[in-house]
């Protein structure tokens, strides 16, 4: 194998044009191997394979600094940069991150994982590198889907006046995660259909010089322009039109549903379109939403690029029409548009991620809970996990929680999710957010008819004494587990609690509480700093009453065991019982 | 007067070409009579007069919606709208809020104060209208300045495509509130100077009509294209080139200065610019600033578009030279471009106000924090204030605080925050964020040697008993306050702390706290809900230590004097050592 002799950037500049074809082929059929057997991105990393050792080739990286967009894409760069044993290798498969990582490399300059960040990212390194009178080539990749993203068109907008070297490198698949969505993208189809010599175009308006490459496959001809714009002392953009999964026909033809595969998807050609066949939180939540929709004009959904993550399948999305609105990666619009939708009469449910909620605290903030507009936002993936720093879900409670006006919900089961989904989108009195549950579908049984109206009242689930259980959200069933554990280890018959509302405290009954019982412990699914159960103990602060909260901690931890998390943070039945009983007996002294 | 006719935008409609002239006068007039005697934005009001009648004349608010970006600009939209006594009579001069607030008119459409949100605003609008096929004109004003946001950006993308009437009026003055920064402005530049005629026009590549207005100062210009717009069936872009302070020779010539000014300003002219004289935390960082930035090419400066907050004056900024970037309106991009300089080696310092942070939580938490760069950032004007609803300064310590990695400071002094900041831009292990305080300069006279890589290491300023006083930043002074207080009328000589950090808890002196102390009260100048006394809260609450949080509850106040809040949210010294007094008896029971 060709790739047998390239261990780093610089083995590849010794390879003849045929030998770097060979190379690229070899890289291809190791990443099938390697994404059909692990799950992980693959349409972004096949597409970019040719431009990689391209990239590679005219470059001299890690001199010469590449910056990543999102870095789904960054697999080829990987295997380039002496961690190609993560791809030959089984065992070492789950060695390296699937995003750039600066601890793995001298070649990665960032962690990253959000969409969008690679213009101002390359920006500081390239002003960094101009300060210290430096000569070096900053390059940024970053694919059309995240150029729509706020602080991608902020840096971009910024770069283009940078007035030193900056090359953007545009990869063009003509593909977000789902469809494009936007003005932007009918320019790059211009400029596609023109081979890059339409007059009015977007890049050259902000005042970049500009180039346009149709076969962002071909190794030669990305060489062929990189080596022109190398060296420059200006900023430029490079437009590279590439296939998203190219040499994987399956890929090439479903694009959105091989943008990110679980493993063995290969395996089942035929059966790639996600089964929705059992019932969890996104099927009840489509079925909910196309029921209300067809009965009601004035529900709309929205989603910023995300479908997949919903369930938001094609034909969802057909059903809805002109009722859902991909906004593309743009949070921030997202957020402001559906405020402005549901301040003039409309119903909108805006579906995102925990981890992409974070793009937009102002715009939650002021053109949302500031207008005290009804929006319905549904927010998915919230909970401690063993994801990538990137991609935690576990800082949405303190982000959300403390801005005024906001009911954030956690509901704990199907009857009461749908419940408040029911209320939320007919009540107009308060944004709210909704915490979808993280998990399978509980399902209690027992309808929900619950006025959830009742800003912050509690649900007493069963009445006890001495210890108080607040069990918020997706830490139900575990508050539940712990009453058991207290009553037959300690004796202690616990009063259960389900919080509900997670921006909230429910004074009355915390107050009441006081009468018989010493310890109230609360447990929620997220970090504690900022988030619910602090609030808890703040207000039994100047009491008698003992609290201890569990959560988790304010950290960014990488691929971490839940296990490994919830021993780390005393989240298991076990740890949550001992700490109950050491504080009752200091309680005794 | 013709504005003694004026009542209602309907009542425009019944005026001559003349009339409408002269109305514009006399609204200039009492608009210059007005802001010089309260204070306010004075440029942008004066700018947007003749085009506000325009837009008035040709459509119908508030059936046809006009949704004003910032919204600094709505003080004629304020007059023609049945508010103009707020503007006439000065015993009214407080009546109404200096941007648009829908609580005083349905011709406002939302309450907004921050840049960039009108085009996502406007979306929203037009869809609701679309969902339920009603007919009418949904018009955004932006200006120039605000149209470089990360949200404006992404709103325009998304406007491009909305398929229905939405119409975008572009209102440049060829100013943000100092100069634009970035590419846009080239190609508004370009079609200024080709009179809209240029063939490579940013707004034609995302697919807009676009219409271009020379005179924007011209009622019968403007009012001429928008006729031609009004009703159209797909979303324009109107380019209306303006005179930031139109009418004001001064205001003209100072476009800076004259963005917003204080009281009096006008009354004399030569000394416009701020002096600078008195000490203060402004004077004492920009001195600070030059003299490192002399002595260190990688001290480099980075503001979002408010150098006035901070006094960096154009002579400032002109001594820094290529050390002091000007993002324009663009906070994600500040933050991402500035931690990647501090990941290069650079010595970044980013100037951001309180309440424009909140643009930018993702970029703290992601391209900061998760790759930890030692960027050191400056917080200005945190703490509760009369500010208006859309401009509070109260919540970036749950904002900021509860990102993992972030230390933030919380100065109290003079000498503390010199070496708070002396010791951020040289350490290279963490992200710092500084408090600056807010208020009279505080000076101790003591030079401050503390190493502040200690993390979390809190000052015991004075050690006492039974009662601990966490007085952090901006009430520091309180504190002190309530321990002299609570000497003199408890007799109790109560401990003092310093807790410099934000962010984090001292757990060994908290501990060591326990031997001696039963109470342990925190004051924090912002809101408490995801703040810093909380997590003393929760780390005291499995113990028998008594916690009282002091600080602002979670709330939007709209221009509510400091001392009505004070009284709220029991931070007076006398309500403080009330509530202290009543925590001890009950533990005494």
């Amino acid at each position: 194998m060709i790739l047998d002799k390239v261990n780093t950037p610089d083995d590849l500049k010794q390879l003849s044009s045929d030998e770097l074809n060979t190379l690229a082929d070899e890289m291809r059929d190791v990443i099938i191997k390697k994404v059909n057997t692990t799950g992980g991105h693959f349409g972004p990393n096949l597409g970019i394979i040719e431009a990689t050792i391209a990239m590679h080739y005219v470059f001299n990286s890690p001199v010469d600094k590449i910056v990543f967009d999102v870095s789904h894409q960054c697999y080829p760069h990987k295997i380039l940069t002496g961690r190609k044993e993560g791809f030959l290798n089984p065992e070492k498969y789950l060695t390296y991150t699937g995003y750039t990582a600066p601890e793995e490399s001298p070649h990665d300059l960032f962690k990253v994982g959000h969409t969008s960040t690679s213009l101002s990212l390359a920006c500081g390194v390239a002003k960094a590198r101009d300060l210290r009178d430096e000569k070096y080539n900053v390059i940024a990749l970053i694919g059309d889907g995240s150029l729509t993203g706020g602080e991608a068109l902020e840096g971009l907008n910024n770069a283009a006046v940078l007035g030193s070297n900056l090359i953007i490198i545009v990869n063009d698949n003509n593909m977000s995660i789902a469809e494009n969505q936007g003005g932007i993208y009918a320019n790059l189809s211009l400029l596609r259909d023109t081979n890059g010599k339409a007059e009015n175009n977007f890049f050259t308006t902000m005042g970049f010089e500009y180039h346009y490459i149709n076969d962002g496959n071909n190794i030669e001809k990305v060489i062929e322009t990189l080596e022109k714009v190398k060296d420059t002392d200006h900023p430029v953009v490079v437009h590279l039109r590439t296939v998203k999964g190219h040499g994987c026909a399956v890929a090439e033809a479903n694009k959105e549903a091989f943008h990110w595969i679980l493993p063995g998807t290969l395996d089942d050609k035929c059966n790639y379109s996600p089964a929705n066949e059992i019932e969890d939180y996104n099927s009840i939540t489509t079925k909910f939403i196309l029921d209300k929709a067809a009965k009601d004009k004035n529900v709309i959904v929205i989603n910023p690029a995300t479908p997949g993550v919903h369930g938001f399948t094609p034909e969802f999305r057909a059903k809805l029409g002109k009722q859902y609105v991909d906004t593309g990666i743009a949070e921030e619009h997202a957020v402001a548009f559906s405020s402005a939708l549901a301040s003039q009469g409309a119903k909108p449910i805006l579906a995102i991620m925990t981890s992409f909620v974070q793009r937009t605290y102002d715009q939650l903030s002021q053109d949302l809970a500031l207008n005290n507009s009804p929006l319905t936002m549904l927010v998915y993936w919230g909970g401690l996990s063993g994801a990538d720093a990137t991609h935690l879900g576990s800082f949405d409670m303190s982000l959300i929680s403390n801005i005024p006006n906001i009911v954030y919900l956690a509901p704990t089961n199907k009857e009461e999710y749908l419940a408040m989904l029911e209320w939320s989108l007919e009540q107009t009195e308060h944004p709210v957010a909704i915490r979808v549950p993280f998990g399978p579908l509980e399902v209690s049984g027992i309808s929900d008819t619950t006025d959830y109206s009742n800003i912050n009242k509690y649900k007493v689930l069963e009445k006890g004494e001495k210890v108080a259980i607040l069990g918020l959200g997706n830490f139900a069933g575990k508050a539940k587990e712990v009453k058991e554990a207290l009553k037959s280890r300690l004796g202690i018959n616990a009063t259960l609690i389900n919080p509900v509302y997670i921006s909230g405290i429910d004074k009355e009954l915390l107050e009441n509480l006081k009468t018989d019982h010493e310890l109230v412990i609360t447990l929620e699914d997220g970090i504690l700093s900022g988030g619910f159960g602090e609030k808890v103990a703040s207000f039994y602060g100047p009491s008698g009453i003992k609290v201890i909260n569990f959560g988790g901690e304010k950290e960014f931890t990488d691929r971490v065991p839940l296990e490994v998390l919830y021993e780390r943070y005393h989240l298991t039945t076990d740890l949550i019982v001992r700490d109950v009983e050491t504080a009752l007996q200091t309680s005794v002294k």
